[in-house]
């Protein structure tokens, strides 16, 4: 067996526990239409990128397994609430997501926004479970770290950059910045929540960190290449819509021979990063670096 | 000085510190419109009455001061927030609160839900300083017990029951599950949050359990018996729009002299509860109960 088929014997595992998890966890029984909505975002398809760097840095880790799998869950639901509030009309107007109606088009305006605020809630329920489940320290420091990605400072603060930019040139260093926060900061605390389940150094943290921030960059860059070259079938979603919208991406700015060389930097930035950590059992984490800048959709 | 305007003294002093660590804490640095937003929302008015049953639980407790203001804080963040996603165009479509316009006729409504999102966040990211300032278990304790009071079991739960329920004859029991959900939730996790803050014995916990939820489901009664019988400009907010919104209230479904001494029962109820509870400072709380149901505003 060649160490890219262990690799996804791993992944299949990962994302099927993940699943699973995620499955047990969103409740079935809320209100009205809105389990259904939660449902319907959050159990069907995607990449499941987030839960598999949690995974990944908790191996890297030696973490506690329970920590992880709740850390890779509450990831994952904020990234979905986000997507469905990023489709809405108010937002980027969108009808199609992995290839499926928008939750909005599906069960209405209201129901998608709350099911989006429910769906944060519940990522902050998913990590403070019984005391016995799961040390209390933990529990508060993986509330920190992804309370501070999903804010201002991360994920929502990009979002109003993004918002706010509509129309406007953006210089590269600023484009970057809004990218740091939106896409990045969650992608990072991915990385940072996973390794908060175990021991790490200082040094290794801060490795760690600069891999997740290498990723989370290259991911948007790759995503941003991928909305020019790959039709709307191939993504799930609807292709070309930054160019349609006016926003500006890194390919209007770099253009893409140069948005492809800085993917490709990226890379080589995140396996040092992962030289540097001090760890011995960063596979997973490389390998997950070279499918961000490697995949197709 | 008659106990009255001791109480009166002890709010003014309560409202005044959570105000002052809202000023602090709500970032003026947030990007594009948000912060502008945020602040908008959060900083200027409101009763701030969910701050003031955490504060005075934790002073029946005697608990930890700077635990009770973060608690505070956060139980207010995610009130506003709740307010400023309820009043959008796609739920209550609502224009004015506290007498000035509503957040997305200010700011726009992709503005509105991005700061709304912002501010869940936030609540999250104020319950979870350094360790030096907050012990690790007792940030868990308040991240769980605020997580679930506005997720699909509480807070946006009962909202979807709103939604779903429009227009359409509601029994009394379900119009109360709406309500224990859709605003109890938040307000008996509020005493409860308070109460977490120090130490209290299993029975002194559920005393105050049924203190928050006789407050709660109080609290929710009046206000449908003022939507009625205030004006907007006393209430700061549209009057008369569960009615225009074919809304089921407590009016509508128990007469309003009916929903009235349902309210003074809950009085009782709450004010019976403390009297179990075995603690000996409950003044504040007891004044809190009496204030939520003689408001006129």
């Amino acid at each position: 067996m060649n160490s890219r088929s262990v690799f996804e014997g791993w992944m299949r595992e990962a994302v099927q526990r993940t699943e699973a998890a995620l499955e047990a966890w969103v409740p079935g029984d809320a209100p009205a239409l809105l389990g259904q909505a939660i449902a319907y975002s959050v159990l069907d398809g995607g990449k499941r990128l987030r839960p598999l760097l949690v995974l990944a840095a908790a191996d890297a880790v030696r973490g506690h397994g329970q920590a992880a799998l709740r850390a890779a869950v509450a990831v994952e639901l904020i990234h979905a609430y986000s997507l469905v509030h990023d489709d809405m009309p108010c937002m980027d107007n969108d009808v199609l997501r992995r290839g499926k109606p928008t939750v909005h088009v599906r069960f209405g305006e209201a129901t998608a926004m709350l099911a989006g605020d429910a769906m944060q809630a519940l990522a902050f329920e998913v990590l403070t479970p019984a005391e016995s489940e799961l040390p209390a320290a933990l529990q508060a420091r993986l509330c920190g770290l992804l309370a501070r990605a999903a804010g201002s400072a991360g994920m929502a603060g990009g979002q109003a950059i993004d918002l706010a930019s509509i129309g406007k040139p953006l210089t590269e260093p600023r484009l970057r910045e809004m990218h740091r926060r939106k896409t990045g900061a969650l992608l990072q605390a991915s990385v940072l929540m996973g390794a908060a389940t175990g021991n790490t150094t200082r040094a290794g943290w801060t490795a760690l960190a600069d891999y997740g921030a290498a990723v989370g960059l290259a991911f948007q860059i790759v995503d941003d290449i991928l909305d020019v070259t790959q039709g709307s079938d191939k993504l799930g979603k609807t292709a070309g819509k930054d160019v349609d919208q006016d926003k500006p991406t890194y390919v209007t700015v770099l253009g893409i021979d140069r948005a492809r060389a800085e993917a490709q930097a990226l890379r080589r930035e995140a396996h040092d990063a992962l030289g540097r950590s001090g760890l011995d059992s960063c596979a997973w984490l490389a390998t997950l670096a070279d499918l961000v800048v490697d995949r197709d959709s």
